[in-house]
């Protein structure tokens, strides 16, 4: 009997859990799960017989290796930083190993390793980055052979809110990460554009977007996501004109939200003296001019290049940044105390359903013509467990893990999902299971 | 006989060695001065008969016990970041520690055991940080004893170019660390203004300048040091509802310094991919939004909002940023791209003269009335050497060495030089050198 070690069994695991418990009688494994919250762990996951949950906290990390030891696969769900910690382990014990996160320049160093030692570190496995890379690269891999020279490939993803919960002027609420959502974007976004490397700093990403149009769901606005230029190399596309790989919020979002990225309350690098006590309209106020006449809301209108009342200081307004409630938070950073505020407001609620929305665009030249193909993915979630991003991110790890407990996948290093034995049998799993694409094609002038 | 060690000989030292050379036998001392250009410390300084010339450079830094060994005060021109390792051989060997830079917290973490030890480590005693704070805390001390209550204080230096030597569309040369000069304001500047704590992020710093007049001199524009907050304490200024340290350039030269800062080319946190090969056209055309039709001066002007052949425009040009030539620097950050282009122009030629500038202002209210004072400070340089900038810098480290070395200055620890015993000699033998101050007051309605 085969073992399956889940470290982290946070919101984005429960479909992979509940997937590998599911299947644990057909293909005969056992699960072992781990979390900080084991009374949580017991409230989200019934007993079952192939189910051990036990009490596992990061902290433990550096008296991993007897977990390991009972395992074959280990899946890490924990934050990416940490990866590395479960990595050694795995190596030492000659475990496989599995990750929803980028690969680091740590993982990827333990690539010659793993492989000498026939083991399968496959990073990047979730949704973005994951199932993206997958249903990209059957494209890819497809237009090569048809003969195609593909001149564009842009990849957005977001995870948002289904427009059955969408209730709230921002047309978001936090599905996932909020730290992760309130830093997004920072850095600068690389990428290649009409044949010239493209370099965007923080302060301008939210007002260089674009539209993107999903059938039936409406218009999104995309921005560039910091790192691009890698994935040239990575799926085969040295030479591609334009590529980029980005972020889809729903439209009228990267407006509102660069009055934040403006005034400098995304700022997550020094801590605010007598944060505690401020209030939030005198947050607001601290990133505002010195001088001039008016209330705090009058002087931010001004900024913003809005009139009181409009449709921009409405959304701030309704997050309750003008409150004269006092923070509460000691030596809190901009960041901090915009995400406590964010908190409140677009918070998920039980019967809220989330969305992830993906959508490829790819630009090539067949037989002297011009076309271009449009490939679409949207997920609904089912309730608070199986949302969307559980399911995104969950499934393609679970199948993976299927694959290589059952033999199927074999390929041993530290890899990115981009070969066709992987992404072929798993992508016609998704789809069975409702994770599909819908592409259209059309000739371009 | 007393020695002097001088640790770094560099353009802003001239004239502190010229000082210590000239009143040697005077005081009876003797000056020793390390530099890693041994044949351009010899160019610069004559032999003489107190002095002492050595090669000396900072990897040798953890070897430099013997040298601090011959020496009863120590006077760092180093990098800031060096000056730790100064002070360790100085507190072992009981010398005292003269700098002109910030105190970080490394040096500060050293006041306790200096002071226990009787040694002087007095710091900020260049030009800005240093004349600044000695000018300040005169009239701060003097407003108070009068019976004043200061509202407003705010306090800006610049490095610049003399109006006779001021012959570009930038009305700016190099005559300072240029990596410095590109890198300025990054981070976030803080300081209080009405009563509020107030937060810059660096891409609003350069347009919420605020302009200065200097009589004689004409306008000027200030924009907001990174930390001001500190100095309330530091001044005795708890409760000012004004207060701001900043930066002066001549008019509109932050304007147009910010259109590099809004197009990213100011980051030194990445390294361009192919930045050798690559002209410098391209460069500019890397931070442009892709799409669009025209040349990249086109799309530059419609990005900074000027029409070609603009004002704008024609100071990017002078710079050569539109020309084809190739970088020719491997992997190089943009900053470092930047900074080689503004070196081949804003390099100041032998017979130019440097100028700096500073400007305090104070408002205050004394017996019901209130008052601003204004007190400015411009010093020109003379030549090569004898830069406004290596006077400003060098004269108050000098004139505090000479205060040491004769007993008339005696505060232990880890100083900022703020205590009327310094500030009252130093300023005093500034002013018989030229370096003075104009007060001007006039009453607020």
């Amino acid at each position: 009997m085969k073992k399956v070690l889940v470290l982290g069994a946070g919101r984005s695991a429960y479909c992979l859990i509940h997937y590998l418990i599911e299947h644990a009688a057909t293909y005969n494994w056992t699960v072992l799960v781990g979390d900080a919250d084991l009374p949580a762990l017991h409230r989200r996951f019934p007993d079952h017989a192939r189910l051990e949950k036990f009490r596992f906290d990061v902290a433990e990390l550096h008296h991993i290796e007897g977990t390991v030891a009972k395992a074959d696969l280990v899946i890490s769900m924990l934050p990416a930083r940490f990866h590395p910690l479960v990595a050694k382990p795995c190596l030492r014990q000659g475990k496989h190993l599995l990750t929803a996160s980028y690969i680091s320049d740590d993982m990827k160093a333990m690539h010659e390793e793993a492989k000498k030692m026939g083991l399968i570190f496959l990073n990047e496995m979730g949704l973005d980055p994951g199932i993206d890379h997958l249903s990209a690269l059957k494209i890819i891999n497809e237009l090569k052979e048809k003969g195609a020279t593909i001149t564009l490939f842009k990849s957005y993803t977001g995870g948002l809110i289904a427009p059955e919960s969408d209730n709230n002027p921002w047309n978001y609420k936090f599905t996932w990460n909020p730290r992760n959502v309130v830093l997004a974007g920072q850095g600068t976004a690389q990428y290649i554009g009409d044949g010239a490397y493209k370099y965007i700093p923080y302060h301008q990403l939210f007002s260089r977007t674009e539209q993107i149009n999903i059938e039936g769901y409406g218009a999104f606005e995309g921005y560039p996501n910091r790192d691009s230029l890698k994935y040239r190399e990575v799926y085969g596309l040295n030479n591609i004109p334009t590529m980029l790989r980005g972020t889809l919020r729903r439209k009228g979002f990267c407006k509102s939200w660069n009055h934040f990225v403006q005034l400098g309350m995304t700022d997550d690098t020094y801590a605010m003296e007598g944060s505690e006590s401020m209030t939030y309209k005198e947050f607001v106020n601290s990133f505002l001019p010195e001088g001039g006449s008016g209330s705090v809301e009058e002087r931010l209108a001004t900024f913003i290049g809005d009139r009181a009342g409009g449709e921009e200081m409405q959304k701030i307004a309704w997050l309750g940044l003008f409150s004269d409630e006092a923070i509460g938070l000691h030596n809190a950073s901009p960041a901090q105390v915009l995400q406590q505020v964010l908190e409140r407001k677009w918070v998920l609620e039980p019967h809220d359903k989330d969305m992830t929305v993906m959508q490829h665009v790819f630009e090539y030249t067949l037989g002297g013509q011009r076309y271009e193909l449009t490939s679409s993915m949207v997920i609904i979630g089912e309730d608070g467990n199986s949302t969307a991003m559980a399911k995104g991110v969950g499934y393609p790890l679970a199948i993976a893990a299927k694959m290589i407990l059952t033999g199927r996948f074999a390929q041993a290093g530290v890899l990115y999902p981009m070969m066709p034995a992987l992404y072929e049998p798993v992508l016609a799993e998704l789809e069975q299971m409702g994770v599909r694409f819908t592409e259209t094609v059309k000739q371009l002038a």
